[in-house]
């Protein structure tokens, strides 16, 4: 039979880095490509507690059906620790848990989105993200961004010239920069947002990373209109093998997203789920997250030293001040894609053109 | 802000079932809604012995991201049984795991229709199913059923005056009927899938739990021309809270679905395709599952002649050979919502209009 297939998926082909990068799961080869966490980071022995003492308390609550929003105590759980940091407005938003922040994208972009509307970002930003959007044939605008982040003129001009349904920005530690917005363009973006009636998709998987530098707030602290949907996730910060995220947000979106994230998967595994709710019971989220900063940080700066160190001068390397990412800019006459079939093959190191 | 949704969320309303049911959570509420398969089946002590085994033995495999398409040992063994139930052309075919079989049958909608084009689907159907379809805004047709199935006339009526991209079918122990397909409706709906040239949906998450009656192939078995994907789930033979499902069918298809799986939850829980990988290598099947289907069918008698004894003549039931779902047609002039209403607010019965 000859198949015929969704409009959306002549956009959505196998990318070219998918195939160079297929056999990173060669030992043998050093991973500098995907976002993985360090797997030194993960607290093995507490999630191996933490599931047998629910096998032991409520092994049926740990396997039955559960509801699509997400297991309820872990959601009290995460709008307590979201209204900490001012990212939880008690009387108009919602928290949902994902299946992993890309869900919480995706199922964003479901709701929002039809065929033709037009979502804002940073330029480069994170491939399964824009794949999400792809594959609901949205138009996707990229906007440069500079030191301090997105570049709020070029940005106006887009929202100008364009109806713009979304933008999706990564604050911190952005994939794959590894750069920072500052507070000033934060605010300005979200102004503009206001100004323009577009929603903000805030991603921040690695807000919880960083090394050094002051913490900023995250563009959700700003939000008294009801235009952010803040993404968070734990598999930065406890395992990303478990898929479990979360969005906050306005009541009103997350109620469509429950309604799509019903027909996607009825609900994110309860196990899953219940071990992330017994890691915020039993740990000192700050000095847990100390720890994790501290070992990210010692690689960041071998990182940073050997760069410094061994890679000739006429390269261009960003100082991320947290999270997973570091880009490193090569002269302009080397063809970036053979590089990287080089640097695997030859070498054995993978990396992301 | 005034927000402004995607036009396929016109389609999806939450709706008044789900008003009717919400407060099923209550203990004291006798569940004949959900599917929900017993928790006596659950085998509680075995899932938890294979976590701490799994953390014992590999906890950052259990814990990192994983690849796509499903853990390989999982494919593997699952390529072993479908293959044996003749569902699987080692040439021509591919193996998925998805988040449910629900995961299934939406990627599957969405790598082959696009906005206006028409499945055809059993009427009365599952309810998540057609949710997921119309949440693609595609065009839903309903045929109706007799005791064999599908009515196949009036089906090729459907698909000589539509385009139909898709047949969605339920052959053993349909929800919400019950009823079961004959073999000879099963060969001449994929018949006119052929003729036709339209991709099966053959959604069979029940089909281990037959309780009376002879097995019947599946519609995959007679696939030669790759129009089939084949849908099951772990969910009702060991538990629906670990959310792992799986698709055999053409590998052209499949390839598809896991571009729009990566941009939808990455992979599902790998530690929950791991316990199902063990699950599948500690028991002997046809063992466990016969001590299943004495538990349903002891169920489902008691819940037949409690029908018999104490409901009036006016009503007709279905006869399920498996399964969870059986159906009971009340007279015309009852108003079903009012009548579901009064069961679950007085006598503290949830059933499904």
């Amino acid at each position: 039979m000859q198949y015929h297939f969704s409009p959306a998926m002549d956009r959505l082909q196998s990318s070219a880095i998918r195939e160079i990068l297929k056999n990173t799961a060669d030992p043998a080869v050093i991973p500098f490509a995907a976002g993985n966490p360090s797997q030194e980071a993960f607290p093995t022995q507490m999630i191996r507690e933490i599931s047998d003492e629910l096998f032991a308390t409520d092994p049926i609550g740990v396997l039955q059906y559960n509801i699509t929003e997400g297991y309820i105590p872990l959601r009290d759980a995460l709008k307590a620790w979201l209204k900490e940091e001012h990212c939880f407005n008690e009387e108009k938003d919602e928290v949902i848990v994902t299946s992993g922040a890309q869900q919480g994208i995706e199922l964003a972009c479901k709701v929002l989105c039809g065929s033709g509307d037009t979502i804002v970002c940073e330029s480069p930003s994170f491939v399964g993200s824009l794949n999400a959007f792809k594959s609901y044939q949205v138009n996707l605008v990229g906007v440069e961004t500079d030191e301090e982040g997105i570049d709020v003129e070029k940005l106006e001009k887009v929202m100008q010239t364009h109806t713009v349904k979304a933008m999706y920005l990564i604050p911190n530690f952005q994939n794959p920069t590894g750069k920072t917005m500052t507070l000033a363009r934060r605010k300005a973006v979200y102004d503009l947002a206001v100004k323009y009636q577009c929603i903000i998709l805030e991603d921040n998987p690695y807000g919880d990373l960083r090394f050094q530098g002051e913490n900023i707030p995250s563009i959700k602290t700003f939000d008294t209109e009801g235009v952010v949907l803040y993404m968070r996730s734990f598999s930065k910060i406890l395992a990303p093998g478990l898929r479990v995220g979360y969005v906050s947000g306005p009541k009103e979106i997350l109620a469509k997203m429950v309604i799509c994230k019903q027909v996607s998967d009825v609900h994110s595994t309860i196990w899953a789920q219940r071990v992330c709710h017994q890691f915020l019971e039993k740990v000192e989220k700050s000095e847990y997250l100390s720890k994790l900063r501290t070992l990210y940080g010692r690689k960041y700066r071998l990182m940073a030293e050997s760069i410094e160190k061994y890679f000739p001068s006429e390269i261009q390397v960003t100082h991320p001040e947290g999270g997973l990412f570091l880009r490193v800019t090569l002269p302009d006459h080397i063809d970036m894609l053979a590089f990287c079939k080089k640097a695997i093959n030859e070498a054995k190191v993978a990396v992301v053109p």
